[in-house]
């Protein structure tokens, strides 16, 4: 599972409320871990030197993925799919890294991943009271500019060294609380090694989200600066010890985003609008790409990583969409409504946070095409088009206080969008058209061949020949001319007669708009209502509560435990030998080679992947899971598809975590693809070089 | 519009209960015409004799259209899209008749439409005390068979003369009444004029049920016997006036199935199951089967028709869909459930219906996927699965007594499912391929890799190994080998080693157990409550109401009208010469050739097309719009963006039917395309040779 959709609005605050929470329930910060529940449970609990090490061990991969040190030297153990973009772009047509993996003969052999940046929470500090503070009694747009001018100077201030630091104010509660993390960071991070991804992804998309698994989801990067490894002291033990079913693990990453305590209006728009027209449209440029990829070895390879990205959202919002429509799920999530709003009644300091929702979601419905549409424009599936939205955008913010600017663009955030924008990144032509084109298509489709908007964008082109005008005609995908129009700024942008900055300038005045309408006709109003109903919460149910997922540091616990399919058990663990059984030799359930080369040397009997109770959401993949001792005993990289309805509730009995075990790696490490050097250091030994 | 997707059980009684039905709502069997209400709303009404001549000169299509005879020598009036299969079939590679139209130079070379039959209505007779008698007391299995069995008997002995005849049993309010309809047929049916695909299709699917409107949405056929065209001197007479504002108009259809009375919990799981479902199923065969028609003007060409069936009804489906999350549509449906409840309230003979056929759903939702995937297996996307499907069903039932075999196989079905099955059409082995593997891929993506079923149908086979192995081996695409199975009965399907048959066989027993648990869990206990759900309509609220479609003749009854779109009055007319301003030069807005020739000729002030206040729904395509005098003014050809929630229920206010003007055929056969002969035919003279 990966974080590839983010969430066009701010999650809520979240906990199981009318039920006491199960005891593996929860994505918890590191300011709050329940130590006494886990103890009450387990009859141990970390103490804060276990959890100051494990902090600073745990990596936040900027792409959507979490990941740990596991060496002294800088080591990092993450997902293999949480790397595939780096493989891909730096594969060409005659090295495919994606299909053949990466085994570099030395440590100066890894090679950079562009736009990756690696980052490890060194503080956090509470600022709710100063946000609050200066909102105040304001509403709507005043509302939103005073909250993120507010954001954008505490994160200023917080990191005055920008390129080592980064300092992000976090959301918790849907605005009940703000939090500044402070980051060390790293720029520099190269791929170390990588299985082939027939092995990765063994049983391909059918097999995504189930269990039982056998994949080598697994790869490792390393953090470099001033051009060498990164000294990391602190890290986890690498333990290739087989898991034993119920143990404690624990699963410490970055979940993106959960929306546990939507209201039911929020809900209701979350079924009948944004997931079904998601999935939709997932749905269908899946089958462009899939029948284009189709047409030749060399597309195949271009479009794998995006299609990927695609299949996987797809499954996961099914999941949500089923578990929205799933009469039992919600009613739990209905009575917990009840409950809340039954405790606070005739509470005037609350006063009616659910209908204030309502209101503006009824507001949010009636625009909601024109944000899907016309907000990011073809952005949503260019790489091309993202660029030039940025550039557009950031010649103008660029040029105001850093307290008046976009999120996105304030002075905190620009290194990272800096590096993104500039950073060399292959493209693909055809892939490219098909983005532009196809969001043209359904943008006609979906608000009219007669909408203003539309006509102004299209004009008498069809959405095939404005994708081949704009993607054949822009320089953008040279990375010199996108630091170019970055440096220039304005006056370049102004002067550029690129027709994709050409568009989005076009566009931009247009998602303005749309913003300023959402920011005042929605943020702001559920901002406050939310900030009411999150001290609805702390007052009903105290303050031992977990915030949603936010894509920051969170420690969940749990177990080794299968779990029960309509009525049948499901075992915790499968082994390396059951890849064999399960091949076809058709796609995708082919071997990979190196099992097919490997297979005498290989230890069958190994445990390959396995379930924990860990309460998991996208954004958690490439976490280390961690044994009480604080080693580390696997990567997780999935969740059963009863995981899926988790973005809105955790359910003890179903909710499974996959992951793959250290014992498995170690086989890859050195059996399969051998990595001695890799081998040693793992062990705490000091490499040869 | 057209009737593409079948639904999956049988529609449900309906009106308009609780505010009274408004002037235009409904869908009247010729046997329950409203003359007292239309007499109410318009000052005059039909008489026996109107309706008799109508009835008469009302044709229905077996593709799933409507039409009606317009001249004494067996000229059929419908729409282009519902000849577009037919042209498609007769194309090659030299020769483009969809794109570039047909218009033959004399009535000799009119060609014979593959599959295509013409059917007109002869008698309708009162059935529902037999079949309800024969149902008895019976529940489960045994009432589904004695009710088919019943219907197979006297469908049998209504049409002794299969040649000719054709006898339906109709179903309607659900099991509350049943109706033998007895019908002329006409097995050979021949295209005598259609216009350029560009002209009928301008606009193309954004333009698709939205108006303003300019298509050239019309077609002639012509009906033979013997060799000869059919006197037909019962007809509607052709009218090329333009319509008036406010003008009384009738629709003369066969509108294909509505869903007005559905319960709510039936209802939920058409929101919540069947619509995303399949809308997402959809959305990406779409996306396949656009990319893959990119790919060569040949496939571009050999999939347009597939193509355009599968938009029109991915967005009837979505409009559907949008009106059951509607709040403000659904919140009358819900009303008008509660006031039927009301009124039978403690009525013992009544019962509680909905709670039954709420019992009934549940199991429904268990098994849905089951039946969506094994059924029909790849039949729903491949013709020549479609082929092996219906020869392997039909050398089982075949061997059994009428009365105890499956519907679509008793001795009154089987003429037509025999001339469909055997009629030369041509296939594209990579549609058929496109097809077969998609439906593999879904089926393993839903029901999972590893389901029983998938594992015995896919074996070690992936989708696209699967499909390539059945359709490059498979030798149903020759007519003559589909005769000679046929023919040969069980014992040549038992010694066939085709692999789309053998394919088949391995999946009937497992399709037929499907439909067995489909019959006793659901279509009993809901036919069962479904006639005492009828019972208690005509108990609260008369006599005088209006069943659901059935893709049977029905009047509707309206005005030319616009409506108000957001506050600004869409004006109900269009006029020929906005064709030219609505031209872009790009697809699908590029002038048809013929409108680029004729410019000069043609009368720009002529209405084109226009809408009115008619009840329609998809299989209305091709209905005759006709006048207070009899004479027909029109061809319907589509509804506008708000009809689609007709499927549901009618809103007088915006719903609306689209039609093309017989002036603008007028136009077309006179200047654009031009046909002397049809001119003269239609103008009631006697055309020269």
């Amino acid at each position: 599972m990966r974080l590839t959709l983010a969430l066009t609005f701010a999650a809520l605050a979240a906990l199981n409320t009318v039920s006491p929470a199960a005891a593996e329930e929860g994505m918890w910060t590191f300011d709050g871990v329940p130590t006494d529940a886990i103890r009450k449970a387990y009859g141990w609990a970390p103490d804060q030197q276990w959890l100051a090490r494990t902090q600073a061990a745990a990596v936040r991969l900027t792409g959507g993925c979490s990941a740990s040190f596991v060496s002294s030297e800088g080591l990092i153990l993450t997902n293999h799919h949480c790397v595939i973009g780096c493989l891909q772009n730096l594969s060409t047509a005659d090295s495919d890294l994606v299909a053949g993996g990466f085994n570099p003969a030395d440590r100066a052999r890894e090679r950079k991943c562009p736009g990756q940046q690696a980052e490890v929470v060194t503080s956090i500090t509470d600022a709710t009271a100063d946000i609050q503070g200066a909102i105040g009694t304001l509403t709507g747009e005043a509302l939103v500019k005073a909250r993120d001018a507010r954001i954008a100077e505490l994160e200023s201030a917080g990191c005055t060294d920008r390129d080592k630091t980064r300092c992000q104010v976090v959301t918790l509660f849907g605005g009940g609380q703000y939090k500044l993390y402070k980051y060390r960071k790293y720029s520099d991070v190269r791929i170390a090694w990588a299985p082939e991804f027939q092995a990765a992804f063994f049983g391909g998309d059918p097999d995504n989200f189930n269990f039982p698994r056998y994949a080598m989801d697994a790869a490792f990067l390393r953090a470099y600066e001033d051009g060498k490894p990164v000294a990391t002291p602190v890290h986890l033990k690498w333990n290739p010890r087989a898991p034993q079913a119920g143990e404690i693990t624990f699963v410490v990453g970055n979940p993106g985003s959960t929306q546990r305590l939507l209201t039911e209006t929020q809900r209701e728009f979350q079924r009948s609008e944004r997931l079904p027209l998601t999935l939709i449209l997932l749905s269908e440029f899946r089958g462009r790409l899939i029948a284009e990829m189709d047409e030749s070895p060399a597309k195949t390879r271009e479009g794998g990583d995006e299609l990927f990205g695609y299949e996987n959202s797809f499954k996961a919002l099914s999941g949500q969409f089923r578990a929205l429509n799933d009469p039992a799920f919600t009613a739990k999530l209905t009575a917990e409504e009840a409950d809340l709003r039954a405790r606070v009644k005739g509470n005037a300091e609350i006063g009616d946070p659910w209908s204030e929702i309502g209101t503006a979601m009824a507001e949010r419905r009636n625009t909601y095409f024109d944000s899907v549409f016309l907000q990011s424009g073809p952005a949503s599936y260019s790489t091309l088009a993202g660029y030039a939205q940025t550039l557009v955008r950031a010649a103008a913010e660029r040029g105001k206080p850093n307290n008046e600017r976009l999120p996105g663009f304030t002075d905190s955030a620009l290194p990272l969008t800096e590096k993104r924008l500039t950073d060399p990144v292959p493209t693909y032509p055809w892939l490219e058209e098909l983005g532009v084109s196809f969001w043209a298509s359904k943008a006609r489709e979906y608000l009219g061949a007669d909408n203003a908007d539309v006509k102004m964008l299209l004009g008498k082109e069809s959405p095939e020949a404005l994708g081949k005008r704009l993607v054949t005609g822009t320089k953008l995908a040279d990375p010199a001319y996108r630091k170019q129009l970055w440096e220039g700024g304005a006056a370049a942008i102004a002067a550029s007669d690129d027709p994709m900055i050409r568009f989005f300038a076009a566009l931009d005045p247009r998602a303005r708009a749309i913003k300023t309408a959402f920011d005042r006709d929605y943020d702001a109003p559920v901002t406050a209502a939310q900030a009411r109903l999150a001290k609805a919460r702390f007052a009903a149910y105290g303050d031992s509560l977990y915030p949603d997922a936010t894509f920051t540091l969170r420690l969940s616990y749990g177990q080794v435990k299968g779990w029960d399919e309509r009525g049948k058990p499901v075992a915790p663990t499968t082994v390396m030998g059951g890849t064999y059984d399960r091949a076809t030799g058709q796609a995708p359930y082919q071997l990979a080679k190196g099992f097919v080369d490997a297979e005498s040397r290989i230890d069958k009997a190994a445990v390959y992947n396995f379930v924990t109770t860990n309460d998991i959401i996208g954004g958690n993949s490439g976490s280390p899971v961690i044994a009480r001792d604080g080693s580390v005993i696997g990567a997780a990289f999935d969740g059963n598809i009863h995981s899926l309805g988790g973005n809105f509730g955790y359910d003890a009995t179903l909710n499974r975590t996959v992951v793959v075990s250290s014992a498995a790696v170690q086989q890859a490490l050195e059996k399969i693809w051998p990595a001695p050097a890799l081998v040693a250091e793992l062990a705490g030994k000091r490499p040869r070089r």
